[in-house]
């Protein structure tokens, strides 16, 4: 196979796709996200059947346990699929929305209508029912897609994508709207980021090391985040209950997610008073505490923190915690060493409380809240396509908004520049 | 001079900064406009030696005519610099304003919040007013801005620069806010357009052959537009005294601007009607027509436009004339040759005007009014650092939002997720 001429074709017609789904009404769009909704019902022994070949072949491989929990289709799963298309047609159409249409001097009427982006690549590893949950985003917001699924899924991914095209295919919309790369050799990676001429954006979902190589080869915008190194900030003023629940929470609720804390700030005035309490907590349920000189001395059981530790997403139980003089110190840690992403703060002090808001530089900024909630459903987006620590663009949680553009629009009687 | 060491502490220092600029009140910004302003009104005599000095070297470099206007500060063109600065001191402050703060079913109130882009870095020609315009833009919105202009300006760039600080100093702003950088050497471009990390955009404003190169070039975003082939679409249905008026002074209010338009496309139904009328006119003002086939059975008297001239900017006394069958084939014209800049419809149909602003891919699309409108100014944003033809991010004429981004903001009284 001629990997670049292939990629080229399915750029074609991509392009192609993007120009009628653009101009595809609300009800043929919802149309087909239910269609495939059913599909994937109707198809529950076809996906199961795919995702067992992936599975075989990945316990072959030698496929970590992790990798193969991801990689798997149960049952669950493909009702989470289904209810994910049911949901997304559930959501506002945003595509030809106009906002802001106000008179000027000359008599002409401006606004701006909102606009698919064209055609987008998605890039992602071995979960197969982000095939599912990209797609549908993408065709809500009036884009084409690509889809380029990890190699292990190749089989899970084809038999999602045969349902994806029945729903297009029943909605009267072009089946060249979603299309599955199928091949797994890596060249297609390559082109896929490097094709301007088709492709308007790429949002790759993955590793850390698989979206750093996008993002560097890249010849299209990417929509990414890299690291979520997000902080708690307990201020001197902060309420006591709320500090610990929200510590807590932050760090134990999942560990593995990128808004779970890493660092935890403690002003000074109150580290004495909270931290054996928190660390109690924190051994409890097998975090285990890097800290400060500060810290150490109140915890003299705990390890210190390298200068690597406060630059560090563990991913993990693991948690730096670090006493700082005030929440001047405590925005200046987190605009230096924090990614971008999310950070919080914990007072009942109004005027550091706004302060706060607006001097820490991250995509999602919190006042008495945990970090655990920025997330494209728990802000009301309905669904999300990953989280951007970008600030071109789009940046925290991604909607359908993010997938889309705004252009002008003029409405004039017969007006002329003078 | 160790360019590369130069540009690295122009981009720390434009770093630093931007900090204290993100947090920087809008009394303080509009103090720093007004004293530049002051400063420059004070100067007019340095300015005038400054400028005489790259005048005379221009002179002696053998620049040509159009360039040598472009370069000279005239005491009108001083003038509008003072002018434009009290300008945009009286424009809203975009940076801090919160919107669509909504309760989420969690507790949470979720909104979210404008913000500076960072550091933005212009690139431009020989034109050193925009030193002003471009800074005022960049402060006004937060950003601290590192400006290149081209080498035959440096002594008037240097003389507003020199006003620019004494404003920023003024209003208690750190100086390095706006840095314009001090060499002519070519690499200092190379290296501030490779610095995402102490460059968060990139605006370059001249001629294509700059823009292909910068875009090709950069590691970080860039806000553009290559070429501006506008076109207005006569349709069947047009107001006749509309249609004449609207493509006489698209094409004719100014040849040189990227709003201007380069192709015609009439409806056949009424090309005979209005062509002959439209060509003695445009004969009249010295505009060169180039047609199709069927406009030429009606003008025998021009030349054929060959397949190139559909896809030309010719920024000049020439336009290029096509029958259309209908709305259709105008639309698939323009979304294939045009550049996705500025298109307009003539109709009295309300129902081909619809379909138009939606189904054309430009970032400003019109009915019944000149393609000349697309601009800031008459679009209401009150200034104008250039008008993007991408997508991403920014789109159509770009004032103070486009220099900025949101931040998600989260208020709680002490939620964690369950």
């Amino acid at each position: 196979m001629n990997v670049e001429a292939y990629m080229t074709e399915l750029g074609e017609r991509a392009r192609a796709a993007s120009r009628l789904m653009a101009r595809a009404d609300t009800a043929s769009k919802n149309k087909a996200l239910a269609a495939m909704a059913d599909a994937i019902d109707a198809s529950r022994a076809a996906l199961a059947d795919a995702n067992a070949q992936d599975m075989q072949n990945g316990r072959d491989k030698g496929l970590d346990a992790a990798m193969l929990d991801r990689l798997e289709l149960t049952p669950a799963r493909i009702d989470g699929m289904i209810e994910g298309l049911r949901q997304v047609a559930a959501l506002p159409d945003p595509i030809g929305g106009i906002r802001d249409m106000n008179y000027r001097p000359s008599g002409i009427q401006v606004g701006k209508m909102r606009v698919p982006l064209g055609v987008i690549g998605i890039i992602y590893e071995s979960r197969p029912n982000v095939t599912c949950e990209a797609a549908s985003l993408c065709l809500k917001s009036g884009n084409a897609t690509i889809l380029r699924g990890g190699s292990e899924a190749i089989h899970s991914n084809q038999a999602i994508a045969a349902c994806i095209r029945q729903g297009l295919e029943a909605a009267g919309l072009p089946q060249e709207a979603v299309q599955v790369v199928e091949t797994t050799d890596r060249e297609a990676v390559g082109r896929l980021i490097a094709m301007p001429e088709y492709v308007d954006v790429i949002v790759p979902r993955g590793g850390k090391g698989l979206i750093e190589r996008i993002s560097s080869d890249a010849r299209v915008p990417v929509i990414k985040h890299l690291d979520g190194i997000c902080h708690v900030y307990i201020d001197a003023e902060a309420d006591r209950s709320k500090a610990l629940n929200i510590a807590i929470n932050a760090k134990t609720h999942r560990y593995g997610t990128c808004n779970t804390m890493e660092t935890l700030l403690v002003d000074t005035a109150v580290a004495a008073e909270l931290l054996p309490e928190l660390a109690e907590h924190y051994g409890q349920l097998g975090v285990e505490l890097r800290g400060c000189e500060q810290t150490r001395a109140l915890l003299p059981a705990i390890n210190a923190a390298s200068d690597e530790d406060w630059d560090t997403e563990y991913l993990a139980p693991i948690l730096a915690v670090k006493v700082v003089a005030d929440m001047a110190e405590a925005i200046e840690h987190i605009n230096r060493h924090g990614s971008h992403h999310t950070d919080a703060i914990i007072t009942e002090n109004y005027t550091k409380a706004r302060a706060f808001l607006r001097e820490v530089d991250s995509s999602s900024v919190m006042v008495n809240a945990s970090t655990r909630f920025a997330d494209g459903f728990e802000y009301g987006l309905g669904a999300e396509i990953g989280i951007s620590t970008d600030k071109i663009h789009a940046r925290g949680p991604v909607g359908l908004e993010g997938l889309t553009s705004e252009k002008y629009v003029v409405l004039g009687d017969g007006q002329v520049r003078v």
